[in-house]
């Protein structure tokens, strides 16, 4: 059997109970490595578990899913992702190829906390996301804003859009490699603040009004941890907020809010006097009872 | 400390480990049992916790929150939420309600599984999405479609809609209650068959052309469970299916869908030549490559 298993989101301990009991017994433990990370470091990880802990970066999940699949027929493998299993379509594929071995190999997932409900941290309504979006590190040449008609069609009809930030582990050094040499660059993980810069960015690029400057948004850290942190205010203010270490990120706020979510959202404000204006001029201000 | 703690979605074995911790040892421990059940009965949870377990009704949590609340500014109370705990703003009402006592009680969330993500076992991107919505049991007088304009939104967008089902926990048998006796219905919970019906009804009501009966929807049952289940059709097959006992979801398919959603939807078609016109007829044909 494969065993898809969620780990949650922060550290070690946010496995379910279930999904500990198949990690002790697998033949072979994998650890999915660069859709998400989580907050303690694989030793963490390998010593809860009691066993050693195989990481699978992009090119093993992606070219060599043959050493992951071996025998899975016949013994037990735990395939180990970050959040919740279905996250990301890479395991979709892993699974299929599962699936489509001969002999078959049978599947079973384990779902887990997810940054994509986990983000209801912020008091804003699940109801009322509409769909999500990535940002990816912009460069000189490369600044890709796909993601801005989406966050638009968000917009339009009043919904938040969550933003979930770039994460670069294991990238070549592209320098180095011309010199014929392997080197990987330091990891790395987008901040809210460049975020909401590259949010405003590309605002002044396409010029809808979606995401400029004065745009009210939320920005969380390390959802689920002790040290979790949200932060509201107009994405001029969280384009200068410093949230600490990964993982990073961003919820804009739609229009369809009721006064609980604004109440909740305020309490995490930067600013509460700026914020209460941007609300007021974004969304009307909010009714008197 | 106010714990809220999600238990994910199957049994008494989805919370974390880190969950467990703080079960095991805090003063009081609430199960809430009215915007989700767990596959497993309370019996379950107490005997793997080794401790008793308060069921906290809609009534408790929105009327006597007091006694939830009591001393947990001294001591740890665990409020356990199955799923994750934000997918109701119940709770986020107790949380506010915490965080404004006189003395504060500090709160701390911990994210489980949900049927918001965990839904991904259909195959279907997380990331094509739109909001989701509720079904609500339909009566001869209370017919409520406001979910239609939601789900016609996200249609336009070809975004698919998680439609999330009616449960009916601890609800007065009315004609009792005329009679001045308090005496509860058995529960109900909406199986995916009528939540199909009750779509088309809808779209018979209100003819946008938004959930017909030829519309592609994925029904689930069990997520997470070992006896998990899925089924794809249209809702006009949908209606005549049986997936067993609860918890039922439905998705509402949308049309901004790649050949991997299409394939790995394909699998749980009840009838795949109709599944395949159907889809053909909706979608488009599936580019040949």
């Amino acid at each position: 059997m494969l065993y898809f298993i969620g780990l949650g989101l922060a550290d070690e301990k946010d496995i379910s109970v279930k999904g500990l009991e198949i990690v002790k017994k697998a033949e072979r433990v994998y650890l999915e490595a660069y859709t998400a990370i989580l907050l303690v470091e694989k030793d963490a990880l390998e010593s809860f578990y009691g066993r050693s802990v195989i990481i699978a970066d992009r090119e093993m999940v992606e070219s060599s899913s043959d050493s992951i699949l071996a025998d899975a027929d016949k013994v037990d493998v735990a395939f180990l992702v970050v959040g919740d299993p279905f996250s990301a379509t890479t395991h979709t594929d892993l699974l299929l190829r599962a699936r489509q071995s001969t002999p078959t190999i049978p599947v079973r997932t384990l779902p887990a906390a997810s940054i994509l409900t986990g983000v209801g941290c912020t008091g804003l309504s699940l109801y009322n996301f509409g769909q999500t979006v990535s940002m990816v590190f912009f460069t000189d040449n490369w600044r890709p804003m796909s993601f801005y008609d989406r966050v638009a069609e968000n917009t339009k009809l009043g919904l938040h859009t969550l933003v979930l930030l770039d994460i670069k582990v294991k990238e070549p050094d592209l320098a180095q490699l011309a010199r014929g040499r392997v080197v990987y660059e330091k990891p790395r993980f987008m901040s809210v603040a460049q975020c909401a810069q590259q949010l405003v960015e590309t605002e002044e690029e396409k010029g809808q009004g979606v995401c400029g400057r004065e745009f009210i948004a939320v920005g969380v850290a390390r959802v689920g941890a002790e040290d979790q942190a949200i932060v509201a205010g107009t994405l001029g203010e969280l384009s200068e907020v410093d949230m600490g270490r990964p993982l990073h990120s961003l919820v804009l706020v739609g229009s369809r809010t009721h006064d609980l979510e604004r109440e909740f959202v305020r309490e995490y404000a930067v600013n509460r006097e700026t914020f209460d204006k941007a609300w007021d001029a974004q969304f009307g201000a909010a009714e008197k009872a």
